[in-house]
């Protein structure tokens, strides 16, 4: 929804120049003192506008609500991801809401999302697909919700934050 | 202080790599948010360990001081200007703290964070001079503090942020 030039998608060599170089300037100074917080395991939820987000992120370990307003919940996932590693311990680092019972079926609003990750982390990683209901307890438990401008129903998705290594990727 | 695979210098094409992907490990979270949250013409302060850091932080902006623990002023300020823009508009955008009854001599730990700011910028940026009082009375009206670990005298320093333009540099 932003115009290009406001926000560039990641690429390889591609650097955000505004608000603080180098630096996508969806993460809003909350957002970035978050992801800098949280360590290897801790986990972020991204939701949509229909997500019990407020409710859902109280019971968090942040304890409040972020928000990424105003745009998709793919241009939200490629900034948050381009700052923040997946955990590669585990295999459910990328996760995404499964529609009700529908669970092999990937909506737009996931497929673009799935891409989003999959330019972050430079290779195929496809989310794991969570029940509706275990997705919420699953949120109840994570680091922090933030909330995105996405309208089109499950833009839900869950990611654990990894690790890199002291001498860089 | 750091080991310089803990603590890689800022290149042309550099990224750092640890902690959050392309963003300093020494931009903790609340370093981070604070940066994110000034705008233009807001000043950061940095400070030596024998600044009065605490009483002065908590009369800025922000009200609560910021720490880089454990490294020199350069290197406080490589990572702070890794994404922080200088204020092009006015003439005094990094300033250093003067010595007193010396106001001309520029000491070892303010030539270092002068190669700093010139690498920062990709150009020589030379600090203006600041009589000791009158930094106090400007670290006031700063939006924040951040004290690093320096140990040396006249490790004070003021920056005021700048704006980066919608379509990049």
């Amino acid at each position: 929804m932003l115009l290009p030039q406001l926000c560039p998608a990641p690429t390889g060599e591609g650097r955000y120049k505004v608000l603080l170089k180098g630096i996508s300037p969806l993460l809003n100074a909350e957002v970035l003192q978050a992801l800098r917080a949280m360590g290897h395991g801790d986990e972020v939820i991204v939701s949509d506008t229909n997500f019990p987000s407020e409710s859902v992120a109280r019971r968090t370990v942040l304890g409040r609500l972020l928000r990424i307003d105003n745009v998709t919940a793919a241009e939200a996932v490629a900034a948050i991801l381009s700052v923040m590693p997946l955990d590669s311990f585990i295999d459910d680092a990328a996760a995404r809401m499964e529609i009700v019972d529908v669970p092999d079926e990937i909506p737009p609003v996931q497929r673009e999302v799935q891409q989003a990750i999959d330019v972050a982390e430079g290779e195929a990683w496809p989310m794991v697909s969570v029940e509706r209901y275990a997705f919420y307890e699953r949120a109840k438990k994570a680091y922090c919700v933030i909330q995105t401008g996405e309208r089109r129903f499950y833009g839900c998705f869950a990611f654990t934050k990894g690790v890199l290594p002291p001498d860089g990727v």
